[in-house]
């Protein structure tokens, strides 16, 4: 039997990218992470170590930096855009590209109400994401959000699951409901206000989230997907990804005292780990 | 020559918790991590394994989620101190207590200006801090700020240090300042508004970054501690801690084009480091 | 047009768990990390709340530990099966399982060649892992390693490349080649002594690491993957990820001096990305 | 009240830097990350934002990366003690520096008891630390292991501890003790063949631990402490730090079954956190 090569993709990863964006008035920092992944006709690289048609990853960072200057104007989606077409446009031996850019927030600094024009915070778990994996046959856009980690006091119980001879979990009408959640949906066309868009959504994700009445995560996973595929007719799909954070109870009946439902200990692991997608059709 | 026990310590580290603080109209949460850490008569624990005075350490645990039920109701400075407190009241054995806490930091969701009872967001990197270290002679008390990732893109500059044999690099007048920045300042009274003058020294500490005109981070480090000292007669005194947060210029004169400080590697490591105090005298 | 559910999964992830194996003269330390995820007929839990097809992920968590007595008591791949088909085989409204186990290395600690009976040294950031998917159809089943630093000093060069406008990187033949390795494999049987297997395979793709005369990532990434092939008769495909950890010759020029390939930066980011999957066909 | 500069520092951290030492029949890899931080006149820095007596951060770095080509060849104690050096000396406006080198362990591969001249795996969480801190007064020379990971599955218990009214553990005279352990010693020489003693002590640390038959882990820290004191002259005392990493024993009892001592949730917060000093007297 032969041995041959499959799938396979190179690229820079974690081009790590600040811009200011000088305005009239203020200045716009930015700061994102780039990667690029590209696919084609690199089989003799691998089976003859043949780079002739190799684009140096350190190249590719070059590009990044030097495209940014002109391209890098609006929205993480664009510049996103931008790259891929370029990468595909000058190197006719690349079938697909992926670029992904992760944007780190940061927020003008505001002191009673005015807006400083060049001071920024930053730090927030909370990340934009965008993806591009474009070839001959097309591309396919998402935007998404990373790590927004949000949590509700009220409004979530959990009751009605199988109880089994390893079931020690109690049955609760009210507990906390945290994740750290991650969304990703897929745009219908490449010509949108995405900055505008991705605030919108942002939006509906979290008032779904605050409002629903959750039964499980798995519902109010559903009711965030089908929250955005309602309102906005650009979005044909979208996946989340909502592991839960669990508060549990700190057992207060061990020493006397009752819980009400205020004292709880704050795990990482181990974690439920709740994915799905919600789709058109 | 002897061998014998000089300094020594023990207690929980990391006891996260979170708290669901019930008023009228809305829920309020929290969450923390807290360390206690104690001293005291505990040579025969080291030398003989005799543990009839140690408080095991999860016994230390417990206490932190049982009293967090009646005393952890406002800051967390007022917490642990009640803490600090009752593990030295509560143990002849101790002489010295240390206690830590992190509050890492949640906002109640907001729509349309309405902010929403029970639903938050959370995850900033940026959390507030305290601790107390307790002894016969007095306490010693502060609060702090920890992974304040602040930025101005301009009013900064880095001129007429040492140029010798091994420097490299450059001059300017206008460079983007970046720091995670750690402050920590101490009260001199147990009896404050800790909440009210956290977010108060908080803004002190922001804005005079955002409007220094910066001739260098320890220039910028020192006015920011000054400003504190001058505003508030609480403080003591203050130290603070400024990584210097690279963003390095990219080299586009390589490819024919003129970067106009606009295009940055952000970098990690390796990172200036610079710490300082700002004292009363 | 509708709105439905797509492809969901959940389970508990990070079931954290250890277990020792007294033998007649010596104790079996193990430490490993297991994510269960199921999936099936839970279209109603996320559209309507109802959890009565649901398996509590606490109640997943406890059965792992559970079966962890009777039934870890060899290699992960095996422990991994066991899950698997208990999850399917007990729980008729899953249609799928995937259980992902990673076990954290630990040695027993040697003194002057006396290997010591139940102390161990662990901590290594190289880990085994295994993967089952299984549905009505059949199961995969994968090993791997994931974190290995593995480095060569020489041996290793980058020529040949295209150079274009945004090309900077000189070329090389004799550069530091590192990468911190994922390596995962897939059986072509659920009957083999995997333990046994884990060590040889192992030690291919280090001797083939080692003694390759790189002319790319690419290259070796390919030269590795083949080796197993060729060597395991048992393994049908084998996926590499070999990220780039850069070592940049410090400019020593700069200084009137030479960097005869011996002072370097190391680097975390940006980092080259080299992803590829070998082959039978 | 006057407001004024108290204790401050500056300097580079995170200077990571490989090195090939070329012998006759093999390649020598090393990397280091490196720190270095000064104090001296450096008050109007602060107070004027006089950088006349500043030596950039950046110089600093260059500086770690050019004494590295003649005066990394051996021990990084003696590397601190040359950097320490250079830069009191070169520079009189410093008045104390601290350099601090973290080393990353890599090994040669071997195959069939033959070691590979030039190929090396890394990885492992356990470094090689050292500081100096330097001044008109003299120096102290430390060397030390951070992220030692190391286990033992029985020869330790913890009973006859305080029990009162927040009291839950259960006391046992088998459990696993295991701790990341970071060791601190400090030498009362600079002339001494410090590679060859780190490994001399950290083999003592290990037999210590693997042999002792622990009441607590305070007992075990003191025996670890004192046998380094007795067995190495050269050290004046060692400070230990020995997060407690809970291996806590899953309870069976509830689903009918006995844990004897074998199954476990391995947990990594909270964790008790013990620290202790041994010293001469």
């Amino acid at each position: 039997m032969n041995i041959k090569l499959g799938k396979n993709a190179y690229g820079k990863n974690a081009v790590n990218l600040s811009k200011i964006i000088r305005h009239a008035d203020y200045h716009e920092f930015r700061q994102i992470s780039v990667s690029v992944a590209l696919e084609g006709d690199f089989e003799t690289a691998h089976t003859l170590g043949d780079n002739s048609k190799i684009l140096a990853t350190d190249t590719q960072k070059n590009t990044v930096y030097v495209l940014a200057k002109e391209h890098f104007t609006d929205g993480i989606e664009d510049f996103a855009l931008y790259l891929s077409a370029y990468f595909l446009n000058n190197n006719p031996q690349v079938t697909r590209t992926n670029i992904e850019i992760i944007e780190h927030p940061y927020q003008r600094m505001a002191f009673n109400g005015d807006t400083h024009p060049h001071a920024y915070i930053g730090g927030g778990s909370e990340k934009h994401t965008t993806s591009i994996v474009q070839d001959a046959d097309g591309l396919v856009i998402t935007a998404g959000i990373k790590d927004l980690l949000i949590l509700k006091t009220t409004d979530s119980g959990f009751e009605g699951y199988i109880k089994e001879q390893y079931t020690s979990l109690k049955e609760t009408a009210d507990r906390i409901l945290a994740t750290q959640c991650q969304a990703t949906w897929t745009y219908n066309s490449t010509s949108l206000n995405f900055t505008q868009l991705f605030g919108q959504i942002r939006t509906t994700l979290l008032k779904t989230f605050a409002f629903h009445k959750s039964l499980s995560v798995q519902q109010t996973l559903y009711a965030m997907g089908e929250a955005v595929l309602q309102t906005y007719p650009e979005v044909t799909e979208i996946s989340l990804v909502m592991p839960n954070k669990h508060h549990i109870p700190f057992n207060l009946d061990q020493f006397g005292m009752d819980n009400k439902n205020e004292i709880f200990i704050a795990t990482d692991e181990p974690f439920g780990y709740i994915t799905g997608t919600v789709v058109r059709g």
